[in-house]
C-alpha cells in the first residue's frame, strides 16, 4: 500500500436549476442535436450561488456527523477570487475557524493529486481527518462564440473526508502523473493572472473566458491515458477485470466512453454522468465517487480506478481500494 | 523526523530593474520618506518577464547540474493565468517534459506548504527528488491609490531542489498551520475568479488588484504567530537559541523586525532582506532561504525556522533542519 487511508464520508452538491441542450441551443448557435452529439451533454447544471458556499454545502454531507477535519483542501479548477485561494472560504461557510486551509490546483485533476497529497499526509502521520472539497462554476467561464466547450461545462462540488485507517490494505496502491507542456494550448483560461491581466488592454474578453479544442485533446491523451493504465495495471499485477469500478474525469460523452470502446473495460464498470451533469472540471471526479457511493456501485473493500487528463495538458490515474 | 530530506539545490532570479521609493513616489502620491518609514522598503524589483520565465531561471540555479525533478510543484500566490497551472508553464520554460507538475496556494505561505507537502511526499517515498518554485510579479497588480500595500510589492522567484536523504536527522522537525478566515478581508484580489469575473459590469478594476490593510494584519497576527513559535519549539524541546537562523515572510520592515523585537530572537538571526526586495508574495521566503545560503549564512546540519502570515488570513511555521 503506497498511502494507507480511509474514506469515510462523501457528499456532493448538484445546484437545482437544469439548463437543457434545448436551453443552451440559442445561446451557442446549434441546435440540441448538435450539441448532444458533439458533447454527449444532454443537461447540466446552473448555479447562482459561489463555488464557496456550493462546496460547503457538500462537505457539509461528507462530515455528517464526524468531528471537524484537521485539515481542508481546496481542489478546484478556478477560485473564488485570486487573493486569499478558495479554501478559507469554503472553511468560513462551514463556520470553523483555525484549521489549516490551502488549495491545490491541477485543473480538472485537482481532485486526484490532492487525494494523493491527502493520503501522503494522513499515511505519514501529519494529519488524522483530512477533508478534500472540488467546487467548481465552469457555466461562468463559457464562451458562446466556442459552441462545443461552452456546450460540455456544468456546474457542481462534491467532497469527500478521509480518515486514518486501521486496514493496511485500504487506501491508494499506486498512482501516476504525467505533465505535457505542449499540449498547454488545447485546454486554456488565458486571463486571470499576470500574462493577461485584467487591467491590460491587450485582454480581450475571450482571455477571461474557458477555451479547449475536445478534439485535439482528445486525439492527443488517448494513447498516453491508455499506456499509463495498462503500466499501472501490469506494474502492480493487478487485471482489468480486477477493477470494480473506473471513475474517470467527466471530460465529454465521447471522453468518457473511449475507457470501454479503446480501453477495454466493461461499460458497466466505468462511472458515465456526464450526460446528466456536463463536465463539472475539477468537481467531476469525486461528484462520480460521491454518486458511486450513493448508488452502491461501490463499498468497503471495492477496487477502483480514478483517471483523468487536465489542462496541461496532464494525465492522472490513482488505484483505490476502499 | 517529521519528514526526512535534505535540500541539495537552491537558486533564486531578482529582475534587473531596481525600482527606488524615489522611483515610486509620484505614483502612489507620497514622498520617498513616507514609503520608506511606513514599508521598511527602500527598493523593489520590477519584472518585465512572466513569473514562468523568472521561475525557470532560479530553478535553472536550483537544478544545477543535477538530474531532472521527478515532481515540480508551483508554490506562488498569483498565476501566470487561470488554466492550466503555472507549474506547466515553468516546465515548459525548463525545456523537460511529462515530469508531473501541479500548484500549491496559499499566498504567501504557498513554499512553506509546498515544502511540506513535498517532504510527506519524498519520506512516503514516492518520489526522489521534487523541485519547488515560487514566481510572483506582485508589482502587476499594486493598486496606486492604496500607497502602502502598492509600496510593498517587488518581484521575485526562487526555487528549492529536495532529494532522499540518507542523513535521519535532515528534513522538517516540526509544522504548523492555522487558517482564520474571519481575517479574509485582510488581504485580497477579489477579482480573478468566479466571484467577480472580469467580464462582470460589477467588477472595477481595483477588484483585480492588491489590497492590504498591514496594519490591521499586524495586530491581528502578532499574538497568533507568538503563540505558534512558542508551542512548537516547546512541543520539540527546542529553545530560541538553538535556532541558528529564523526565515521570516518579507511581509514588510515592521513585520520582520516583529520577530526581534517582540518575539525575543537576536536581531543577527533574523533574515530580513525586505528593504531591498520588498514583500515579493509567496516568492519572499525562499528568496530569502536561497540568499542565506548564497551568504553562507546557513550550511550543512543548521536548524532554521521558516515562518510567516499569509492572506487568508493564514500562519505557518516549520522547523528544519538543513
Amino acid at each position: 500500500m503506497k498511502y494507507q487511508f480511509k474514506i469515510t464520508g462523501s457528499g456532493y452538491y448538484l445546484p437545482p436549476h437544469i439548463e437543457t441542450a434545448e436551453d443552451l441551443s440559442s445561446k451557442v448557435g446549434k441546435d440540441s442535436n448538435w450539441i448532444i452529439s458533439r458533447t454527449g451533454v444532454r443537461e447540466r447544471r446552473v448555479s447562482d450561488i459561489d463555488v464557496d458556499k456550493m462546496g460547503a454545502l457538500a462537505a457539509e454531507k461528507a462530515i455528517g456527523s464526524k468531528p471537524p477535519p484537521h485539515l481542508i483542501i481546496n481542489a478546484s479548477g478556478v477560485p473564488k477570487q485570486t487573493i486569499p485561494d478558495t479554501s478559507i472560504f469554503i472553511q468560513k461557510e462551514l463556520g470553523y475557524e483555525g484549521i489549516p486551509s490551502f488549495s491545490i490546483h491541477s485543473t480538472c485533476l485537482s481532485f486526484i493529486s490532492a487525494l494523493n497529497i491527502a493520503g501522503s499526509l494522513i499515511h505519514s502521520k501529519s494529519y488524522k481527518r483530512i477533508l478534500i472539497v472540488s467546487s467548481d462554476r465552469g457555466t461562468r467561464g463559457r464562451n458562446f462564440a466556442e459552441p462545443e466547450s461552452a456546450s460540455l461545462l456544468g456546474d457542481a462540488a462534491a467532497a469527500i473526508y478521509i480518515e486514518r485507517g486501521e486496514n493496511e490494505n485500504q487506501g491508494i496502491i499506486d498512482s501516476e502523473m504525467e505533465s505535457w507542456p505542449d499540449g498547454a494550448h488545447l485546454t486554456e483560461v488565458r486571463g486571470g493572472g499576470t500574462n493577461l491581466h485584467p487591467q491590460d488592454s491587450a485582454t480581450n474578453n475571450a482571455d477571461n473566458l474557458f477555451s479547449m479544442s475536445g478534439p485535439e485533446v482528445f486525439k492527443y491523451a488517448l494513447p498516453k491515458v491508455h499506456s499509463m493504465i495498462k503500466r499501472i495495471l501490469k506494474n502492480n499485477n493487478i487485471s482489468q477485470s480486477d477493477i470494480d469500478l473506473l471513475i474517470p474525469h467527466q471530460a465529454s460523452g465521447r471522453g468518457v466512453k473511449a475507457y470501454s470502446r479503446f480501453g477495454g473495460f466493461n461499460p458497466d464498470r466505468v462511472m458515465d454522468i456526464v450526460e446528466k451533469t456536463g463536465n463539472c472540471v475539477a468537481a467531476s471526479l469525486p461528484l462520480a465517487l460521491s454518486i458511486a457511493y450513493e448508488r452502491d456501485l461501490v463499498k468497503k473493500d471495492s477496487l477502483i480506478l480514478l483517471v483523468g487528463t487536465g489542462a496541461g495538458l496532464s494525465i492522472s490515474c490513482s488505484i483505490v481500494r476502499l
